[in-house]
């Protein structure tokens, strides 16, 4: 019951998710979501010991320094002041600068903010969620932990666009790669379960939730990934298209389609949505194949097919392989997607092992298939972001 | 010297490509060029029995027409009228409805008018050579033969866009292809030279040229390919992007570039000159590289990268594997980059055999690695379009 506490905030433009992570255990005895914010219904609600409580936040505005407010008090009222011990940021957009975790300082709020234009949704978010966290809790540290700090790693002809080099000197236009917190915890733990020393370990991770990217990873380093410049590349998602031959988009502008028309298409009316025209989730998208959708059953095998492809791809990044690991939600509880993705590698001769891919659902980890050509197994490791960024808090103090 | 005489014209918005092809062996006993129509200094070139030729067209406009007009002269003083038994036309876009070569007529004219949407810069230019061909040889039958009609055979889900179907139903917004002739052509050969089934045999073809696409064949059908709704996607080329994260373009558009910078950075300023600062070509950032140029370097080590995931993501599209088929004039001459693509293959099993890959050069065919993993080679083979060109016209009389 003494293990340290870290109260782990990810701040978006409207909401604000937030949860008191045990930096040893990973559990969570506090989660919670504010939403709304900005509007006249904005709310705070939490899960505490099993029970669910929900408040009004107040007002029109400063909905982010409400927020915490509330969460203040429900950690006062906890007990367990003594207990927390840092405050831990998840930061969008780290650019060139933020490889690692940090401890914020004004010189790290200067530089988060120098890059906004880089995540311009994304990390004025966080900093007003930085800042309420640092009226509410002055005499606590507070971290910032990237998206993109973990692929900071990828060697140029990884990072590289093949545009003219220009753009990324005036601009910063190059990969920089998401969901960095949940490829660097599945490798480890994947390491650990294959009892191997990380830095000696190569592995693919797949990430598959509403927003999905792959990764290689070379002796526990990122060497390449599926997202770039923004998060909208790479593998088909919920509503996402990914990769695009920009052409459309010329062919698009050509036919009159405004730009808020092109990028409000490619963002929220692609990838699961747009293609089966049923759902942006892959549940829904699964049952209306179940029953027949032609729709729905094309959007499966795009999807699988893209997400082969680019492990398939990532071969070619490493010089050998230890596993591929699926996580996020898709991956961690998706049977039908997973063994048809593991179809679509039977060249690289991964075999399923049907009950192991039964097994690993809905929390449990485990190995789903083996290539005894590559040597290598596909496993499946929930992700868990929070834990990442509590432990970096703790290890940074 | 009875062999059947094809000729061959690739008609461009300001130019026209030409070729008097023997249908049997390919021999090309006339070449020429005909360059900047509409322009004051119009003109068309030719080689004929190894020598030189070249004559202004006069005016400003109707060049197509008195291109042609000089090339019935030339054919006429070659006295070779009586072997030549038909007029074979490039097309780039057949869209969804030329899934072969076909004899043109007024059907054929209207069909390719009405997809010249799909490609606004080529499929008129194509139109203006056939009716000016059709003025000039009212005898011979003639013929389409287009660049994206061996695609044809793809699969949904390989042809289908990550986007809303409303654009594939609306505009035709999907993969199309192109280089199709290039990579049906080196595929039969490979599997002459594999004494296989050209139908039994699984093949990646990788043509690398100023334009460069990739394609997956499978029992001699294609399968997947990168290029896209246009050839601007998949690959680095010469000038061009290929695949690219799109929130790049939303980025530059709020930076207040317009469409017509973008797409000229995109088409003309990215690729190996965009990447390299040195040039569009090849062997000139081959040669800068050796000099130390470190854009040089780097240009060659994003593309032959990005050939390299390419070739090991189409693993997927196949049950197996025959060959990799290297062709156009990168993959027919460059050994260096040759060399670098196969390195970056090693996980996948592919050895280089060093002198095999000296010697397939300069129109030299020839086996340059193996690959005991996947039971493959890989293979040079010199393409040959005309002859395509040429035997689809006989073979359809």
């Amino acid at each position: 019951m003494s293990n340290k506490l870290v109260l782990v905030l990810n701040s978006g433009s409207s909401s604000l998710k937030f949860a008191l992570i045990d930096a040893e255990t990973g559990a969570a005895s506090l989660t919670g979501l504010g939403e709304c914010f900005g509007l006249a219904d904005a709310r705070i609600s939490w899960k505490l010991n099993g029970e669910k409580h929900e408040t009004q936040l107040p007002g029109l505005d400063d909905h982010h320094q409400k927020a915490i407010d509330v969460i203040v008090g429900i950690v006062n009222e906890m007990q367990v002041e003594d207990r927390l011990v840092a405050v831990g940021h998840r930061v969008v957009h780290g650019g060139e600068r933020f490889a690692k975790s940090v401890r914020i300082d004004q010189d790290v709020i200067n530089g988060i903010n120098e890059i906004q234009d880089l995540a311009p949704l994304h990390n004025p978010a966080n900093l007003m969620g930085i800042h309420a966290a640092m009226a509410a809790f002055p005499a606590l540290p507070q971290f910032a932990v990237f998206d993109t700090a973990f692929h900071q790693t990828m060697p140029p002809k990884a990072f590289t666009g093949a545009i003219a080099t220009e753009l990324y000197e005036k601009y910063g236009i190059r990969r920089y790669g998401f969901h960095g917190t949940s490829h660097y915890y599945v490798s480890r733990e994947a390491a650990k379960m294959l009892n191997k020393p990380v830095d000696e370990s190569n592995f693919i991770s797949v990430h598959l939730g509403n927003g999905a990217s792959v990764c290689a990873i070379h002796n526990g380093q990122s060497v390449d990934t599926s997202m770039g410049f923004t998060p909208l590349a790479g593998l088909m998602m919920g509503t996402r298209c990914g990769d695009l031959d920009p052409g459309i988009i010329e062919f698009l502008m050509k036919k009159g389609w405004s730009q808020d028309e092109i990028f409000n298409t490619l963002n929220k009316k692609s990838g699961f949505l747009g293609v089966s025209g049923v759902s942006s989730d892959a549940r829904g998208v699964l049952e209306a194949m179940e029953q027949g959708h032609e729709g729905a059953k094309l959007a499966f095998d795009v999807f699988t097919y893209r997400v082969a492809k680019y492990i398939a791809s990532y071969l070619v990044a490493l010089d050998s392989l230890d596993a591929v690991i699926f996580t996020g939600g898709i991956g961690e509880n998706s049977l039908p997607i997973r063994r048809e993705i593991l179809k679509n590698l039977k060249l690289l001769g991964f075999v399923e092992d049907e009950k192991g891919n039964e097994d690993a659902r809905f929390g449990a980890a485990g190995q789903i298939a083996k290539s005894e050509m590559l040597g290598a197994v596909a496993l499946v490791i929930p992700t868990n972001e929070e834990l990442v960024i509590a432990q970096d808090c703790v290890n940074l103090m």
